[in-house]
């Protein structure tokens, strides 16, 4: 066997592993009240929305980056399985899985390969560099359109409060300002609605 | 109202509207003999295994353009639907369905947006230059990999003739030379197996 024919063997057993990310359910609903997303639709929709929104972005950004950092930042899922942004239990042990994950999955890949895309990985995980920063607002923004696209009914059904979900999407306002603006808009609608509950002052 | 404000409307209105995508169903099935994948896991996952296997290209190529071609060619599917590759009679109309909707849904952009991305669109059906080649090899090869780890059942379901393979996937080698060496032996395999019929010679 060409050395050749080995990697390319790992990089395609790679591609067919990650195939699992479809059948990881989330707890988003498409627009039209349809049927809970996956993940690799997730990731497919916030790449799309990156390129397209880019102009947003607080600082200059390498979009390719944003891209593929957006379409492998829930790959440790396939084993971890996804975590509820507003569920405080699963989120105390979600780091350790999805770093026994992370290990298992990426070391399918040649090595070189398997040192980038930790890397990419990470560094959407540290939301630190620029091109992290927006991902994330993606990574946000997206859920966010699709729920008020349904009247805001992924939060009712959670009964999530409002100061939830402002400690999340907060975290847009780091990678844009003007769609965090925005962002505050949909809270805002949705708490006038009565879909995101608040606290009696 | 600003005019950043209608613009991002548009944006987010686009954004919105892809969400259907997710909802055209192909006919490859997943891995593990799971369900149809549908266009939008189908432009994620080309995506990525584009950003993997670049390497391989005949020609240097810009990954962005290559990704975000992945990531948006299926996108007039959402009204002129999947057709098979090896459905004679849906090949006929596919053309003009796909043109009127094209002009609809990019028309839901900014202008300049439209423009930009409808030429990403026709680069990748043109298949001239190196980054639609290389997008186009992965249009082909994302769904060889699932049905051959399926043991070929999508072309058995269709009673596919190998000849129709062999006429699809050798527009691989315009992108590959190495991805269609191994696709062409992935066929061979099928063959072998009586996953694709062959006329007795």
């Amino acid at each position: 066997m060409r050395k050749t024919d080995e990697r390319l063997r790992k990089q395609l057993e790679f591609a067919l592993e990650i195939d699992k990310e479809k059948n990881i359910l989330r707890q988003t609903h498409l627009s039209g009240h349809g049927r809970r997303e996956n993940d690799a639709e997730h990731a497919w929709h916030m790449s799309v929305m990156a390129y397209l929104l880019r102009e947003y972005s607080n600082d200059e950004i390498d979009v390719a980056k944003v891209m593929i950092m957006c379409l492998i930042h829930d790959i440790v899922e396939i084993d971890a399985g996804d975590t509820y942004a507003y569920d405080p239990e699963g989120l105390k042990t979600k780091k350790d899985r999805e770093e026994k994950a992370k290990e298992r999955i990426f070391s399918i890949l040649p090595d070189d390969q398997k040192q980038e895309l930790t890397a990419i990985f990470d560094e959407f995980e540290e939301g630190v560099s620029a091109e992290a920063r927006f991902a994330r607002a993606m990574d946000n923004l997206q859920p966010l359109i699709l729920n008020d696209s349904n009247g805001g009914s992924d939060w009712r059904e959670h009964g999530v409060w409002a100061e939830q979900v402002y400690a999340r999407q907060s975290g847009t306002a780091a990678g844009s300002d003007r769609l965090y603006e925005y962002t505050k808009s949909v809270i805002d609608r949705n708490i006038e609605k009565g879909s995101l509950k608040v606290t009696q002052k």
